[in-house]
Formats: C-alpha cells, structure tokens, sequence
C-alpha cells in the first residue's frame, strides 16, 4: 500500500521445560471443570499475555505422574524476553507447577512431534515406614524382595519389543487413544503397530530411594511386572515370554502412579 | 466375692512419636467434618482396637504445620504388642501420618503435661525456582537476603523473655485459647504471664534447605521478624528492642505454615 511495508504479527514459537508435583491434577490434558497441568498452563499464559494458546506436551501424562522435565510448545504474537515470560509463569502459576527453562524456538517445533526420546523414572521407597514427605512421589514397597530378579527382569525389556503385553487393559479407552496418537509421533523407534517401542536403556540404581530409568510406553505396567519378580510371584526369566505373548493379562498390575516421573525428552539437534 | 479376685480392665497408657505432612489437615485438633490428625488417629485407633480414646498430643500444631516427631498419648484396654500396634496404625492411617514409634508407658504419663520443651524448625528455599517436590514443606524466599542479620537476629531470641510481640493478634482468639493451654502446661519453663518462655536454643543453618531450629511458641512470629532483618527491613540489633516492647504490632509477619515443623518433644527421665 503505497510502498509501506504490511506488519503483520508474527507468532513466536515457545519451548517449555517444566516440572510438577502430579498428585493434585488429572493428568496433563485439559479436561472442562478439572485441574489439569495443561489447563493451569494455558490459563496463565492467559493472564500474563492476553493470549490463551493451548500447549502441547511432549505426551500426556496419567493422573498423578509427576514430571522432572515435560516439554511444552506454542506460539504467542506478544513478543516476550525469555527469562520475563518464565518469571511471570512462575508467579502466576500454582506451586505444584513450575518452569525450569523458557526458549523461542523455529516456527515448526512441536513438543510432540519431534520428541525423539522420553525417559522415565519410577521410584519405590523401600524401608518398612514410608515417610509421609516422600509419600506423594514414591511407591512404598515395605516387603521383601529379591533385587536380583528386579534387576535381571529391567533387562528384559531392552531392544525392540511390541509392548502390548504393557498396554492399558481394553477398558481403559482414553489411555488407548492417547497410546496409539502418542504411537504416531515417536519418529526414532521402528514400528510395525502402535506397540512396537525401542527401549534403549532400562535399569535400576539404588539410591536413598531406587530409581529405574526405563524409556517410553507403558512403564507403570512395566514396573508392576518387574515387581512381580522382585517378589517371587514370577521368575525373572519370564518376562521375555510375557512380551512376547503380546497378551494384556499375562503382565504383572500396574505399579501406581505416585512413583512415575517424566524425566526428560529428547530432541533432535534443532 | 468368695475369695475370687475380681478382674478389672487395666488400661495401659501409651505413647506415640508421630511425623506428618500438615498440609491436608486442618491442625492437630479434632474439629467436626474437618481432617484433623487428632481426628485420623482417633479413628484408627477405633478401627484397630474397638476402643477411640482421644490422644493427647504434646501440643497442637496449626493448619499446615508438619511434625517430624510430635508426641501422643492414650489408654487402651485391649493388651496389644507394642510393634503390632505400630503397624497396624500404619496400614490403617492415610500415608500422611506415619507412627515412628509405639510404646507402652507409665498410666500417669501425659503427652502434653510431661512435656519439658518442644524443638522447632522453620525450613526456608532460598533457590530461584521452589522444586514443587519441596513446595509443601518450605517458605520459599527466592529474594536477596543479608543472612547475617538473620543468624544474629536469630540470636535475640535467646534466653528468658515475655514473647507478648510475638504472640497472636488478638483477633485470632481460638489460638489465644490455644497458646493460653499450653502455657500452664512447660514445667520447666519459668514465668510470669501466659507468653514468658526460655528459649534454649535458637541459629540458622546452611543446608540443601536452610533450617532454623527454634524452641517453642510463635515461632512463625518470631521467623518472619529474623526474615524481615533479613530482607533489611529492619535491623538484627532492633530485635531485642521489638522483644521488650511487648506488642504484636512490633514483630514482623507470621511466616507461613508450610515450612513449619515440630522436630521433637523432651520429656524428662521416666
């Protein structure tokens, strides 16, 4: 017009490394009159910016997981100082949540899409009296265990596995939904269904509480059924013939979510 | 009766030593439609036993306020081993509450009566970014801080005072009522009104979290008073002043709950 250059705004894309105490929200997906981490952080994107983008996670997380270091990506047009936006979260935002990092990233990252890797930690306090400060982020596990078995069975998992032994039970239909969507995204790991999963490392530490790092899907019942070994209910060498029947019933129960922690995502060089 | 011996019930006393994360209750006290940790013992005790008698506790803890080792007492006529009591308040009371210790004692012996003094800790954060895994147990006070001033501000507490400045402001009654009880009940403590205490100890030390192990009474007064030295809005020198005016209005804020802790209660020799 004229020779007058047309401003239009231009968006910004955001990358947000985030922790959380899980145990009082449902889960990371916003859900209408529920307190999700999604839903908090959309909210006060809100009322910092004006703007109200819808975050996405690298993946959701169940009800009660916690996460050391969840990523989240949109775009605002407000153009914002990195280290203001992540300030002004952290006051607006509940304590339970709380951001780590802040970064403007290429207008086509994606939490989720190009997410290469999730790591998980799952952890279970050992001693017979759980203290009630560790209580929200650990599974009390008080009785005996035979720690080789639980050490052995982490190993079964390793390598490429379909995992449907570790799906969520056929009744479970929004964990299925978020399983097969989740099973589009993880570009790195061959697949021939949406069970198919690459674990790359899968171990325990012992530590004042044991930790196991194990990768991606399904970990809760992964956990279960290695808990299984660690208390005589099933061998250790067992657990490969559980992937393999691909069969639901034939894994252990699913360990409870207090202990599981998003422990970070991985991206390829941007 | 014919030379038979009449077999009365003989209650036993005992004594609990109990850690809990405050934040879901409403204080020690049982209150009606409130979770109280008073409350949740009664009724596992109830539970258990058949009998609810009314622990006594070595002295109440506001709404929020943590315990790393509070002390109660009751009668049960029920004759239990003292390790299966234990474990059975354990599986019954909600992970919150975890009884460290059960024991028989003497029948006159009174959690709060026999107690001789009561150690506090008051835990602040003083990182940037409050861990939300910390959240509930800390004050987190990211701001710059002299922290001189508060370990010689620390230091003021010591020794016999009237603590009226750091005593509740008047309109909070219920805990007038509160502080009043527990008064006549710190034998050796000497004094002349209701709100005279000897403060034994009193410092600051450095650690992953800072803690500030004070002993007894309005201690939230009394840190808020420290951190407000500390922030520089007043002198440490100025405490002792604020200590012998004898006003609520002269101390500094009330810290909040959360980084409260009972620690411990002394009890003399049995």
């Amino acid at each position: 017009l004229n020779g007058i250059p047309l401003l239009t705004p231009r968006a910004h894309k955001w990358k947000l490394t985030l922790c959380y105490d899980g145990t009082d929200f449902k889960g990371w997906q916003v859900q209408p009159g529920e307190a999700t981490v999604q839903g908090e952080l959309q909210q006060a994107l809100g009322r910092i910016t004006g703007e109200s983008p819808l975050p996405q996670g690298s993946g959701r997380t169940d009800a009660g997981v916690h996460a050391l270091g969840q990523v989240a990506s949109f775009a605002l047009e407000a153009p914002i100082p990195t280290e203001n936006l992540r300030r002004a979260l952290n006051r607006t935002l509940p304590a339970a949540i709380r951001v780590l990092k802040a970064e403007t990233m290429p207008n086509d990252f994606h939490a989720r899409h190009d997410a290469m890797a999730k790591t998980y930690e799952y952890r279970i306090f050992r001693g017979e009296t759980c203290p009630p400060f560790l209580a929200r982020f650990v599974y009390a596990c008080p009785w005996p265990f035979d720690e080789d078995a639980i050490f052995s069975g982490a190993e079964a998992f390793l390598g490429e596995h379909d995992f449907l032994s570790f799906a969520a039970s056929d009744s479970d239909l929004s964990t299925r939904v978020r399983e097969a969507e989740a099973a589009g995204t993880l570009h790195e790991q061959p697949q021939s269904g949406t069970t198919v999963r690459t674990v790359f490392a899968s171990s325990w530490e012992e530590r004042t509480v044991e930790a196991g790092r194990i990768l991606v899907y399904r970990v809760r019942n992964m956990v279960g059924t290695m808990l299984e070994a660690g208390r005589g209910h099933i061998r250790a060498e067992d657990i490969a013939g559980i992937i393999a029947q691909r069969s639901r019933p034939a894994a252990g129960p699913t360990a409870p979510a207090r202990g599981l922690f998003l422990h970070s995502v991985e991206y390829g060089p941007a």
